[in-house]
């Protein structure tokens, strides 16, 4: 039997059925108490309603930019672009509503045990995992059987990529409103403690981690996913014109080695159990490697049996193993146990100034593994691929495929990944239910699980990101060349090129400013609010029966300010990516793309190692170090975290998506631009 | 008569001349009561304790550099390059010596009005000034006199360089040490005022002042000033053995602009004066404005008078005028009554955290300004170089003239940036000598006016610095080419290119981040030693007659701290350059050093203006609004200044440097590297 590209949508469906598989296992259990279900309604609705919102304001962009698609490049891309939107929320509203279903399952089973609560969290989150990588492929192996045509794929990817952006901002920009509102003025000023129901910004909170973290996540991924497999068969047509292959173009390659992925990921989420008094975090650790193990094996298996180049084989898996390597050393940066954490809490002693300076530091030293890790990879799969398939464009194809195996195991990454905000929003629900204080450990168990899979999961995430968008950028330079019929190269001495450059490093830092500033600004009038409730509520802060805050007008504010901040930034992004390629040509595209990438890794790196670092240096001081809660240490430590949680959850991950979106526009225009350009 | 280089050596010793006439002239100012003298005296004594050890230090150092050179490069490099450090040493400690006495003067004269008060300051920072650009232009001209080799020239500017990296990081951390100490206890736990004679920190703070600011800033523009003439010596060289010229070699001009800089510069210091109500700031922004037209005039006349070519003059008034905007765009970042302070200020109401995020913010957008400032500097000296010489080679030769003429003025810019250092230490003898609020009003008036024109200046030494190593990475390319005789092009798509560049990137990280986790580490140290002195000395907080702290041991603490943690940044960054060279040979080497001027400018510029940017809005609530000094508002504010101060003090400007060593590090050590490197 011969295996073809099919088997990516053969196993994408797949992958689909068991999604829905364990989105029945996870409706099936009990949501607990009527208190329980009312938190959780609450939760629903204010999660729902943000949706319903952004996917509105999102339409109107989606139909905005589908018309200028068709009006200026191809009625098809147009289309292939509306459904890669519409694929992307699809696999982010999922994911969101199993989330917000398995938080109150979860938070109820606890009460009967760890080993109980667990699987309701984790498959909550697989079925996040396998919806991503399910609906991405099968969507883009619709579009590819379609139209036979890897550039119209490029379309799909790029309204995915697009999609996520929105995702991203606007949730993120939702979340951290809520969070660092709620945080301040509850933790800090009121005294009371996190997840408090008497705390009106609570519920807001607790939103925010799902819209934020849950479907902003899965959207991300989603899109660096398909940008990877649709950058390799771009690289890959263009390689099987000059080099000799078997039984499969090299277009149709990263197909297949992601339907292989498909099937560890099914295989890894079927495998991650834990017992009674078991070690969550590390039963998704030792999940993530035998699916990286498994994932190596398939493909070597497959690779021998259909005479695949053994080059192509060789940077898949230098791929993967930067990728683990990457989540590793990150993980090194930002664990509770590790010296960069413990000697930033301990900072914390002569006040939040210096917090701040040692964690931003760690953070700046943390980027050092993270690029070597990127540069070996790309180095070493370019070196493997060139070496064996030895054909011009084959050093580039070798950097995709180690970008594709990174993420060929996204659904299992996902999985572990969506985990995380489920056990949080569990935990959430656990105290404001009022639970017993062993069951409170327990769940907060599961989310220190949820930290310790995040660190490794992100590590690939950026690492992913960063190899997908050098291949971007050489599919970007394949287009050109083949619209010109030149050989192009970026040449750093070229003006054009260096300019190009140094506008493109401003970009990533300036997308950052914006939406930093956007939740500096929501966050204070989400702050007042909240501080007015206290004010104008009699009985609220001490919890007096029956008295309740307002948490809908929380809600409102989260979303409405979400909302309105998310657009400038995108437009930006995008519109400058324009205004550079017709003003100044390819040469100074692509100058520009090598420095937002360049920038975009710096920042992506920095905040969410930052954040995650000062994150974890106030739980250390939380879990009774240096004075533990309460303590002016503590109080220091807290300012680091708050500074933190917007760089980790707003603009670090965004800047991922941000980076593929530019590259993927300046592919998708660059026969325009080639035609049109000023300069 | 013609005009040739010796213009240069010429108006360079006019240069120290007038630098040695205006130190006695401010040598004859009184210096006040006794008491002041006492201060005085002992800001003195720590600074030159601090000065005696750090060149102990370094001149082990210099020696073996030296020792290396001379083995493995030239023995005459060697020469050059120990020259190049003992007159970088020497500008930054006569202009320190001089600063020390200004100080006190200035404060003395103030009791008897502004206009009496400023030009002792000014002409302090004047002598500096005027000693960095003669010794600079001197010892060059000296060194190519002998030798005439352009690439000797290079071994005179690393050796400046690398002392003004040791300056920048020792000063910076020893500065930073001394201020987060002595304002955390004092200011935030002691509540007592700034420049409080109780406060143990006191007179290490102020010899901070002039340790990093004063020596540690001269040092900086020397080593770009040199850096900036020397490249484009050896692209002129270049140049003119393709195109054709008039009187003059292309090798020549810039030490003739260079010249030609001095010129105005002197009469741009002999300019600057101020009435008895006038305005400090706007008297030194007029003077630098000043001094920039006649640069354009008075080297319009002589490229007319000898058929220069136009290009170049065209080239060189880019970059002043480019200078000058980012300068201006700069200063409205961190002016503190432009919106960025003030926003950020009204934040410090929410706390700290929203404080640094603001700021933070800010400080990211900050750099699209300045990084569009240096692009199209770059691209439109690049292209009237190229139009009007026409040869190979003549853009980047335009680069590098645009260069030239940022820093032509340098004298000027040096002089308005020592003025601050000076200014701030006249106001923290006044107030610990005790002055009534009136002359404590005019001693703030001259510290306000410091800040003014630093924000112009210091957005002329980054955008020269950025267009300085853009020509070293091309001399760095020409020197390449001429010892391999092949065309070498940096092409971003090239793998050894690509990973040079991905870990390129992430050395000024690294960099800056050592450099704070110093700070973070000493200010920890001392700390301590401020608390214990006030725990354990009686009647020192109260301020009992008779009782004072025990200065020295603070000012122990700092100087140890810094020397200490001096050596491993510097040793790392040529360290790694070097590895990378020889590992990965000139592609490598060229991605790398490409990478770190992109990580090094963003870097560079988002901690200088956050920095500034910090410290105003502390300054705007300080000055009454939103509740005023002791707020719980100025406390959230103090928190950012404090975070600001390593920024804009230590890591910040040191950056430039880095990259300026780096950079010089490559060009020295190309031709060994094209024979040895392993790939």
């Amino acid at each position: 039997m011969m295996i073809d590209w099919t088997i990516a949508p053969i196993t994408a469906i797949a992958s689909i059925l068991v999604a829905i598989y364990l989105y029945f296992y996870v409706n099936r259990q009990s949501s607990g108490t009527a208190k329980m279900q009312e938190i959780a309604d609450a939760i629903q609705e204010g999660a729902k309603a943000f949706l319903k919102v952004e996917f509105k304001y999102l339409a109107v962009f989606v139909v905005v930019v589908a018309a200028v698609l068709a009006i200026f490049l191809d009625p098809i891309m147009a289309v292939a672009y509306v459904f890669g939107s519409v694929c992307s929320a699809l696999a982010g509203f999922l994911g969101m509503t199993v989330a917000l279903k398995a938080n109150v399952k979860s938070a109820h089973a606890a009460k009967q045990g760890l080993n109980k609560a667990f699987p309701i969290a984790f498959r909550g989150g697989a079925v996040m995992g396998l919806a991503v990588v399910g609906l991405a492929l099968l969507g883009l192996s619709v579009v590819y059987a379609l139209t036979n045509d890897p550039n119209m794929v490029l379309g799909f990817s790029f309204g995915a990529s697009a999609m996520a952006l929105f995702a991203k901002i606007g949730g993120g920009i939702y979340t951290k409103t809520a969070d660092v509102g709620a945080d301040l003025v509850g933790k800090v000023e009121m005294d009371i403690p996190e997840d408090d129901p008497r705390n009106p910004g609570v519920i807001a909170d607790n939103v925010g981690d799902n819209v934020g973290d849950v479907a902003g996540m899965g959207a991300d991924l989603f899109d660096s996913y398909v940008a990877s497999v649709v950058a390799v068969m771009i690289l890959g047509v263009a390689l099987s014109k000059l080099a000799p292959y078997a039984s499969i173009s090299y277009g149709d390659v990263p197909l297949v080695f992601a339907g292989l992925g498909i099937v560890v990921s099914i295989l890894g989420v079927a495998i991650v159990r834990v017992g009674k008094n078991g070690n969550p975090g590390s039963a998704l650790n030792m999940g993530t490697y035998l699916t990286c193990i498994m994932f190596a094996a398939l493909t070597y298996a497959v690779t021998y049996y259909m005479e695949i180049n053994i080059g192509v084989w060789a940077s898949a898996v230098i791929g993967l193993v930067g990728g683990v390597v990457i989540g590793i050393t990150t993980d090194y940066f930002t664990s509770i146990d590790k010296a960069p954490v413990i000697k930033t809490a301990e900072a914390s002693q002569t006040g939040a100034a210096v917090n701040i300076i040692t964690g931003f530091s760690y953070g700046l030293l943390s980027m050092f593994p993270a690029l070597l890790g990127i540069a070996f990879a790309s180095i070493g799969s370019y070196t493997v691929a060139e070496h064996f398939i030895g054909a011009e464009g084959a050093g580039v194809y070798g950097i995709g495929m180690a970008a594709v195996g990174m993420l060929s195991i996204v659904g299992m990454i996902v999985a572990g990944d969506a985990f995380g905000p489920i056990a949080d929003n569990a935990g959430g629900i656990a105290e404001q239910a009022g639970f017993e204080e062993e069951v409170l450990d327990i769940t907060a168990k599961l989310d220190a699980a949820g930290n310790t899979s995040k660190a490794i999961t992100k590590g690939f995430a950026i690492g992913a990101a960063g190899l997908t968008v050098i291949a971007l950028l050489a599919t970007f330079k394949e287009i050109a060349q083949a619209e010109t019929g030149q050989i192009i190269s970026f040449n750093l001495m070229d003006p054009l090129v260096l300019t190009g450059a140094l506008i493109g490093i401003a970009i990533p830092a300036v997308f950052s400013a914006m939406v930093m500033l956007s939740v500096g600004k929501n966050a204070f009038i989400m702050i007042e609010e909240i501080r007015r409730q206290f004010r104008e509520i009699p009985g609220l802060k001490e919890g007096k029966e029956g008295v309740k805050p307002d948490y809908a007008s929380c809600v409102d504010i989260a979303t409405k300010g979400a909302l309105k901040e998310l657009i400038p930034p995108s437009v930006l992004s995008i519109g400058i990516t324009l205004a550079v390629g017709f003003i100044g040509g390819i040469q100074a595209l692509g100058g520009y793309l090598a420095g937002s990438i360049f920038s975009g890794l710096i920042f992506a790196l920095l905040m969410s190692n930052a954040g995650g670092l000062w994150d974890n240096a106030k739980k250390y001081i939380e879990a009774g170090a240096l004075g533990g809660k309460g303590s002016e240490t503590h109080k220091a430590a807290v300012v680091g975290d708050t500074v933190g949680d917007p760089f980790k959850d707003t603009a670090g991950p965004s800047l991922n998506t941000l980076i593929t979106v530019m590259s993927l526009v300046a592919s998708v225009f660059a026969p325009t631009i080639v035609m049109y350009a000023l300069l």
